[in-house]
């Protein structure tokens, strides 16, 4: 588990970059998330976010400002317009680009001094870039980690077998679609499909009916696995880069009516965003915390996928937020509006066993997959990931404050996702955003 | 519809390849397939099989044998290393490609005398060429187009339900594994995984018991579609580069346990392995067949998966055939025995109905993505495409040549698929082989 605290951790620790040091700030000097940016007229490239600028690494290594291999390192992702080569380098080199770059960004260090004095060639204003999808994503997997929204939706879609008998074994999971994973901030197209509503009646294809968001959390895969060689749990985290936010937008209706038995398909894959940042286990280590303690008559997981630290501190308490905008409520100024609050530390299963199940049957994980979570949704109502999940099925509809309602997304609707974690004696450690648009179905 | 017959295929055309003259090759001069191969020492390249040789293209285009645009994708190719460059340039790049390299190879053209001038340098033999996976395949989907196949296998795992409501609407397909793709000839490692054969028990962890092969097709994609964007039925064979077989290996009792409700992952995802050659639509337009024609009942197709040409043409006639050789029976000096022959004539939907069902919800394909049929099964126990189907569940053992019998495979079982089209007038066009041997669990 990646649970050591060291000196980037420091809450006295202070960033020439003074937006770092704002208070609600998702990105002070302690957190240092690596991204791909671009601003007009130039080509991607990595990045570090702090404060409300972006260093950028291309800069940096132009400057000599890290490692010769960094410099090596940053030098290939710009040349490939992703972070895989800095990924595929594994979780020592990103923890020492981490070290080198806290540095940089001290305002009490020799090479903070040195940093700062180039600030005009090595900062970028984050209002000013675009925001990329971070890494090339050759393979994107999705799993279905919350036991609540397993629970949850299988009520609905099997009223007399809500949770299926494997659940509690297997950690579930699906390929998903890599080639229509998107960035954060632009419009997600209304999808047509085949849909059945009224089983009496042959299906009909048209634009869905019942579009949904998921709320996930997603894992970049830094060093990957041999074809045929499996990733035991202690190690499952040293394969992981780190986390983003995902919003799996799901086309229930569609969903129901393909779904069986081969999984969901043209439900899902007409889209994926994810955050533009991969906040790395290292900045998350101060909020870690045990793993779900199973419920009493609950299986133990099979030796594989258990272990003593995963139990102590598998979890990461991440605290997960949706928020919603209508059309009209943009149009009367009014803010978006919180639909639903949770945490990831309800998860049935951690990402580490999520790791190591995948890799269990030798398949190779590569520098870059994206392994998402699966909606997270809690035990109680406000922390459902998902309209079908927080509306119900649609039976308890949203009031927006316009006096709108919401069964599910409407064209125009915007959901923005933020996540973020918390704890006393730590600076805060934010995400960003995850945002989307609906635009109306072609 | 890819139908239109042209001076590439005329039975007559002579090859300078004499190898390419033989009655039972899979590649005389009407077929052309595209392949990336490798020599000792040198780079991965691509190449067009002929006979049992492989016509360079690297070669070809130092030599300027082809037009300017055709030299700098097949330039592009081999600094690339897969096809993907020219799968992307379309089908009318490809046809005018198949053009030339007919040309090339004809005994009787200015330009297969050139060509014939320097086949030293043009040629290099099969036998001493590793076959590589043809293209960067960023997403792998896997139908299950075969209703036999679905019939069958419903049966075994759902006896109440063994085809759903959906099958005769919903071309059903799941995303597969992109990164546990491997080219023909290589072993296939056990997997391991959850079973839980006994239901009064819990699962337990270990190498499958129940290995099986898939018999299936694939297609490559060539020109994709945009995100956002459809592929109507009678665009869709122009966005297939061509086709392959593919074995999807499958751990049936890892799939009986994790497959709901999302569908087959781990017991598929250790490996799958294509045919080496992608074989164009263009060459196999002689054998052009209808669509299987619906039974009395049937729904017919909506209308987004229905057209004139599609009913007419949408099929193609491609035998198949798995054949099986144990270590004894090699040892024994046995050769390989068929276990199934079969044809791609009876699927329930046509390669054209599965690429614009995909992207009938706006998913985007892109050149260099697999889509593969799924198993490829008729209405003769002899035509079933798996052992699951074709020893019913290991009740029903086959029996080797060597007295051996055969329920799931063993360490050791070579797995030989071969694919072919035949009909009077023509010459015959082969896929060549999708080979693997079952190596044992680490």
């Amino acid at each position: 588990m990646t649970t050591h605290l060291d000196e980037t951790h420091r809450l006295d620790l202070v960033s020439w970059v003074e937006s770092a040091q704002a208070a609600d700030t998702d990105f002070p000097i302690q957190n240092l998330p690596l991204g791909c940016f671009r601003t007009s007229g130039e080509a991607a490239r990595p990045g570090v976010a702090i404060g409300t600028a972006i260093l950028d690494l291309g800069a940096v290594g132009r400057a000599s400002l890290l490692s010769a291999e960094l410099v090596a390192l940053v030098t290939q992702c710009g040349a490939e317009r992703s972070l895989n080569p800095l990924l595929a380098a594994g979780d020592a080199v990103l923890l020492e680009l981490r070290r080198q770059v806290s540095l940089l960004l001290r305002a009490d260090s020799s090479e903070g001094t040195r940093a700062r004095s180039r600030r005009g060639e090595l900062l970028v204003p984050r209002a000013e870039s675009e925001l990329l999808v971070p890494a090339r994503i050759g393979d994107y997997t999705d799993f279905y980690a919350s036991i609540h929204h397993a629970t949850n939706v299988g009520s609905m879609f099997r009223p007399d077998n809500a949770l299926l008998p494997n659940y509690k074994y297997v950690p579930i999971g699906y390929h998903g679609r890599a080639s229509s994973i998107v960035a954060s901030g632009g419009t997600v197209r209304r999808p047509q499909g085949q849909t059945r509503d009224d089983p009496s009646a042959p299906p009909a294809f048209g634009p869905t009916r019942r579009l949904d968001y998921e709320l996930e959390v997603g894992a970049f895969v830094g060093r990957g696995n041999a074809l045929g060689s499996a990733i035991p749990l202690g190690e499952a985290e040293g394969h992981i880069a780190g986390l983003c936010l995902v919003n799996d937008w799901s086309a229930r209706d569609i969903q129901a009516w393909e779904y069986q038995p081969l999984g969901p398909f043209l439900a899902k894959n007409f889209a994926t965003t994810v955050s533009p940042w991969i906040v790395s286990l290292a900045a998350l280590a101060p909020f870690r915390v045990p793993a779900l303690v199973r419920e009493a008559g609950d299986p133990a997981p099979l030796p594989y996928l258990s272990d003593a630290a995963n139990e102590r501190t598998g979890g990461i308490a991440i605290t997960l937020e949706v928020s919603l905008s209508s059309t009209r409520m943009r149009s009367e100024g009014h803010p978006p509006m919180r639909v639903s609050l949770g945490t990831f530390g309800t998860m049935y299963w951690t990402m580490a066993q999520l790791v190591t199940h995948h890799a269990s049957n030798g398949c190779n994980l590569q520098p870059g997959d994206l392994i998402a979570s699966g909606t997270v949704s809690g035990a109680a109502p406000e922390s459902r990931g998902c309209l079908l999940e927080r509306t119900w099925r649609g039976t308890e509809p949203l009031q927006l404050s316009t006096g709108e309602t919401r069964r599910f997304l409407e064209d125009g609707d915007e959901v923005i996702m933020r996540g973020w974690c918390e704890r006393e004696g730590f600076r805060r450690i934010g995400f960003g955003e995850c945002r989307g648009v609906v635009a109306p179905a072609r």
